[in-house]
């Protein structure tokens, strides 16, 4: 991190009863998310109660909002009662939703206790959104104008009110019943004469959030739109919040591990892979392991069918690795690029006769390729090392006829599964790398082993 | 996309000579990058040209900036010369950088002349900077004031100069020396009295990007500070330009997206999925399958050497793609898990032997989770179907015992391989799921073997 120009070395500050007065001027000079993280890096959480109890109030609030909700939900059983009143009405109401969603509900019911009566009744109203909904993200600090104002007076009443509003990049225009009519950059009211109507600089058109929308889709109109904040309203009209573009940077973020974590194989971690402790890691991959190994019990199953043919030809089982993996390492190309492009919204499930034609014509040229390649490795060997006894040729053409086949066989149904799952409503990034591997492995060896019979029939077979 | 309000249904719209006159005032009213993918998606180049041609001056920059860079070099040939010259000198430098950069040398220098002469200085600086360097992406286009101003000052003077800046959310305050001393939110001088000196409202403090600090980073400290914009600064800490939020948002995703298809085995395509041409994608995907393919090979190989022990056990052979598979998804969960830690910056290579001790024991246990299942299945047909003859048990302790190895390897070599890419200067996102499936396919059937020649020495072998 040496690139970051004026970073605070906090790292070298060193926590104690005696050391506490010295460095708590520097932390409170320091950005709240480095403070948080020293705070986090602190062994004991006398340590890090011990820092967090010496900020300043205001920085304390600040400080408390990047801490990972695991700590400040030890935090909030630990503090002295007044502090958690402070801390609890002062955090932005998205994060204390957050926070909130966390606790067992009887704690909840408690914090709510401390809340201000304006605070419950918003924290109240957040909560009751959906979960992973647009309505659990946004927050309700804005600044809201009128379309007769003049830009004089937009700016007074920034100057007014703006104190509690998350951004005052963007300001939005509601007509008399609250529906949002505009939204406007801030630079229109920086820019133009101080006489110009509001009304003037009007385009009449907005992009805004439904309130019972996805966090998905409002990451895609993000990305697409390039906006700092949009607009929350609901299905009339009503301007209910805003959602703001370092919220949704940060949930992208997240909505990207989990998918990449998914493709791996692995439940989507709740923390960062190194804080995460050692038993829910292990619950996380265990679930997908074990799930894969019943899956690729089958192939135990499979090969005792055709024990008798392995037995006549031991060659056969040579080729076996080769041949499931490749149909897996086709299988997990192609499901992966139809994950990310469903997840950049590139493709939709309509558009899937076009991926299915794609996906035929790249199986066959990729299956082509392979099993070229593999009809040269077994002739050549078969000739010069007489690896394979007499019939090297029949044995060439079966590994090669069952590499285009497995390899035709993983693209499609790496293409397809992740369509199919959601169609079903299902995360199409469960369809991971070692997913379709399993399925194309199992079904790979049944076409292996049917080319086999029918090419072998009569010489080895 | 339903969800979003507003959303301006251009997808109706015919394009053709007759009826270009009849949209035209529509595509004007919508968001030009909305215009931008009605542009894209005509069939033809005549359609196409006849649409970004009937657009105002204004609304065509604004439009051409969203045009995917394949369609702009198509574009800045076919179109008039004057049209051209007005197009690039309206550019932002940051987006004409993107252009210039995909074009042929010689065009380049053809293209450079059209500019003005301050425009062309800009550009020649902009390429001057390493790929994928933070000086790429900037943009000169800010406001920057003085600390000895008022907030009267300030606003006065963003009213002035403020019409070319890229963003007013952010303002940054320098030296005589142009030399960065502080950037303030744009809030601060809206909410502060107008006679307040900007030196009161300053912490003399700010997260800056070095100019030559890769894309990467400048991703991390975003993501970190949540900011909208932030500043460029070369090594003596003069302000050079500035990144904002909207093109890291963009290349963030873009980062991810290499991440993910790399993680599936396929060479980061440069363009969406469904755009690719057929024979692009055929080079990303069969490059890593041949790879993939001549590893494989090796597993051919090694049976080979094994082809005695395994016509004396066929039962041997059975279990083979059971125990691989097993390695193979145990490595993909690990890499996948230690890759995207990586690229977020949660662990670096000096955790190293954190996260080895932490890989052994997931290893462990996950391997003697799957192994005992092993040993229950085989067990259980041994006794129940008399399936593997009179040795059962054997065989039952032989697959326990090298699906514990082979987990335990796989995971450790999962973890630790994207860890010594990282140190080699190779992008972790390569050790792939499938590569390193491959990896531990070859050496999972070694372990194997082994096990079987010590276990069975005597009674199968």
């Amino acid at each position: 991190m040496n690139e970051i120009v004026d970073y605070t070395g906090l790292s070298h500050l060193e926590v104690s009863e005696e050391t506490i007065e010295t460095i708590t001027p520097i932390l409170n000079r320091a950005y709240p998310i480095d403070v948080a993280d020293f705070i986090i890096d602190q062994t004991s959480l006398e340590d890090q109660l011990l820092v967090f109890n010496a900020l300043t109030p205001e920085k304390s609030v600040l400080t408390f909002e990047y801490l990972s909700t695991r700590i400040q939900k030890i935090f909030i059983r630990e503090l002295p009662e007044e502090k958690k009143i402070k801390l609890l009405n002062a955090l932005s109401p998205d994060d204390r939703t957050a926070l909130l969603e966390e606790l067992p509900p009887f704690l909840v019911s408690i914090l709510l206790k401390y809340l201000s009566p304006e605070e419950r009744a918003l924290s109240l109203s957040l909560l009751g959104y959906p979960k992973e909904s647009v309505g659990r993200v946004m927050t309700p600090d804005y600044i809201s104008i009128k379309l007769d104002w003049t830009v004089q007076e937009v700016l007074d009443y920034i100057r007014k009110k703006g104190h509690d509003s998350e951004t005052l990049n963007v300001i939005y225009a509601v007509d008399e019943k609250g529906v949002l009519v505009d939204d406007f950059r801030i630079r229109e009211f920086l820019l133009n004469p101080l006489d110009t109507k509001v009304e003037k600089l009007s385009d009449h058109k907005f992009i805004g959030l439904l309130v019972t929308a996805s966090i998905e889709n409002a990451i895609l109109i993000f990305r697409k739109y390039a906006r700092t904040a949009l607009p929350v309203i609901d299905s009339d009209g009503m301007l209910l919040g805003i959602v703001t573009v370092d919220d949704i940077m940060a949930l992208s973020v997240e909505e990207d591990t989990e998918d990449i974590q998914k493709i791996g194989g692995v439940a989507a971690l709740s923390e960062p892979y190194i804080d995460t402790p050692f038993f829910s890691l292990m619950k996380k991959r265990a679930g997908w392991l074990i799930i894969l190994f019943v899956g690729e019990l089958l192939t135990a199953s499979v090969m005792g069918h055709y024990e008798e043919e392995i037995s006549q030809a031991v060659v056969l089982a040579l080729f076996l690795p080769l041949i499931i993996s490749s149909g897996g390492n086709s299988g997990s190309q192609a499901s992966t690029l139809i994950i990310r492009a469903l997840a950049l919204g590139e493709i939709s499930i309509k558009n899937w006769w076009i991926i299915m034609k794609r996906e035929i014509f790249s199986g066959l040229f990729l299956g082509g390729i392979l099993g070229l390649m593999g009809f040269i490795r077994v002739s050549l060997w078969g000739m010069i090392f007489l690896s394979y006894g007499e019939h090297w040729l029949l044995i060439a053409i079966t590994v090669s006829l069952s590499l285009i086949g497995v390899v035709l066989w993983g693209t499609i149904s790496g293409a397809m599964f992740p369509l199919i799952l959601q169609r079903c409503g299902v995360d199409p990034a469960t369809s991971s790398a070692p997913f379709v591997a399993t399925l194309v492995d199992v079904t790979g060896l049944i076409i292996f082993f049917n080319i086999a019979l029918y090419v072998l029939k009569g010489t080895l077979l």
